[in-house]
């Protein structure tokens, strides 16, 4: 029986994971992301702890790395991420070579759009937005079953559009950008202004100390009924409409997934979502309005990383790749270092 | 010898032309556009008689037909136009029953982009987003040699994307749409407000009728070293990098081309777009800026209907259409009806 590994390599954490027949998730294996300012050779020490566990001491046929950060067009190197210490890193061959199996690699939001395109809520389409709501935006554009990669490997990157010229100032350096105004960040800052200042179940959750508040308890307090939290999530819907607006201007896809973790408040956000973009989108009296959709959970990268794996080692699969020429010098086999 | 007819069916005027082997406009026919509010035959006589002028007697092997306006994803309809009287109609089948010759029908942007991607400022780049200005915005995405249509034909729509929240009313019903800081309304706009306030000789050249006054009298006052004029092409230039931006970040594109009227002014406008773009780009530093360079003139629409009328009628092209089962039932060749 074959044996495909996918692991989300994230800002905070490192999760591997395999998937049954039906894609389900059914085995995982955490570790924390070693941070920035460590080599490049700590992160991968936690990446093959969690493959090796997750693994169980078998060989995989291929692992799929899903990653928060810009991926090359060839798929070959992280170039830069924000939260990890990967600067053109060519961390595809060198797993490989470490680990003696096939390694595939790809963007975390790219990850998520193949699972969502393969088995869930973008399935049958022909085109589809994923969008992936988490501290940031990610985002990826599916057509024809193929994520639309660009001529630098960094299309997608929805997150950064301005949407208020001189608005919020963003990470990136620039300012106004959607995301922060449609996030999880977004959607923490509006509660947490809040919190000690109106009557909101959220100041008792993080008791009284905004900074401890965190999306979950936000997305339960909205549905235990709190005004503040739900005022929370129309914000961000109503900016997530607006700029799907500009998107489905854009793109015209058959489907629109909206996922991560932001998402976990289903209706809540997606309504007022919905909304804003009957009310933003260009010939909307003219046109059918393309369904926006809840799309997987948190381990949308991962399963979307399992999928690249699988699809990689297939006979003749399209993202077929053979082994790098010193592949087998590697030590076979994926064991822990520590 | 093969004969192809491009036609433009704008909202003023209708253009037919030839194309000599090189893909050079040969030979034009100009008619007036009857209106909105005349029947649909009427647009139909006018297309007709450009055409016969155009082929000279001879039936051409296929004509193409760029629309302003909103085409069906099966390139069958308009199915709404702001200048034209078609909503909803069956446009490509009712002329190649009319003409009994093959017809192909495509938006005009989409057209000018097939243009840019065969024979102009895209030509051998694997995706181009190509951008035409003129009253409006008009948009493109090429992939591979092939517009993206999207699901229901209408992707491209990139004039409509709200880039200053509750901003300029726009014609679409909208507010702070990007044609509205971003096109050659919006570059008369500026000039406009400014004739018999500032010094510039705008002013003479409108006769100090503001209303009068016209792109190219505003893009011959740069040109001549007029400050306002100048100014005026300053301001649209770091919109149009400001918008392009957030398309260049989503889609990444090997290359973007500028088109349509205002784009005469070359470097004037768009030195302005790239340093805006250059600015306002996510992770610019990461990556190399595609290049923008000026798209073909006013006739890239009537080009690449020619073109697409031709790779319709080659054989075995992607893009062949077999003659609605009808069509032999039309008059033979094109006659004008009055």
């Amino acid at each position: 029986m074959s044996l495909h590994v996918g692991v989300d390599v994230g800002g905070t954490k490192v999760l591997a994971g395999v998937l049954d027949a039906d894609g389900r998730v059914v085995r995982t294996a955490l570790r924390s992301t070693p941070g920035r300012r460590v080599s490049p050779g700590m992160v991968e020490d936690a990446l093959t702890e969690a493959v090796a566990e997750v693994a169980d001491g078998r060989t995989p046929d291929a692992v799929g790395l899903a990653a928060a950060g810009f991926v090359d067009v060839d798929r070959e190197r992280v170039m830069f991420a924000p939260h990890l210490p990967w600067a053109g890193e060519p961390v595809r061959a060198r797993l490989e070579d470490r680990w003696g199996v096939r390694v595939v690699l790809d963007n975390d939001a790219n990850c998520a759009a193949v699972a969502e395109s393969r088995l869930g809520a973008a399935r049958g389409a022909t085109s589809a937005l994923v969008l992936t709501l988490g501290t940031g935006i990610g985002g990826a554009l599916v057509l024809d079953g193929h994520v639309l990669r660009g001529a630098q490997g960094m299309a997608g990157e929805f997150g950064h559009m301005q949407v208020v010229p001189d608005g919020r100032g963003c990470e990136c350096g620039r300012s106004g950008c959607w995301e922060q105004y449609c996030s999880g960040n977004a959607l923490l800052r509006f509660a947490r202004a809040r919190v000690g200042v109106e009557p909101t179940m959220l100041t008792d959750l993080c008791g009284g100390r905004p900074e401890r508040l965190t999306g979950p308890q936000v997305t339960d307090a909205a549905e235990d009924g709190d005004l503040v939290a739900r005022q929370a999530f129309a914000s961000v819907g109503e900016s997530l409409g607006r700029g799907l607006a500009a998107l489905v201007a854009a793109f015209d896809p058959e489907v629109v997934v909206v996922g991560g973790g932001v998402s976990a408040a289903g209706d809540r956000l997606l309504d007022p979502a919905r909304a804003a973009l009957a009310r933003h989108l260009v010939g909307a009296d003219h046109r059918v309005l393309p369904p926006v959709r809840v799309g997987l959970g948190a381990d949308a990268g991962l399963v979307g990383a399992a999928l690249l794996a699988e699809e990689a080692s297939a006979p003749g699969g399209a993202q077929m790749r053979a082994p790098s020429s010193n592949g087998s010098r590697g030590s076979r086999g994926i064991r822990a270092t520590r």
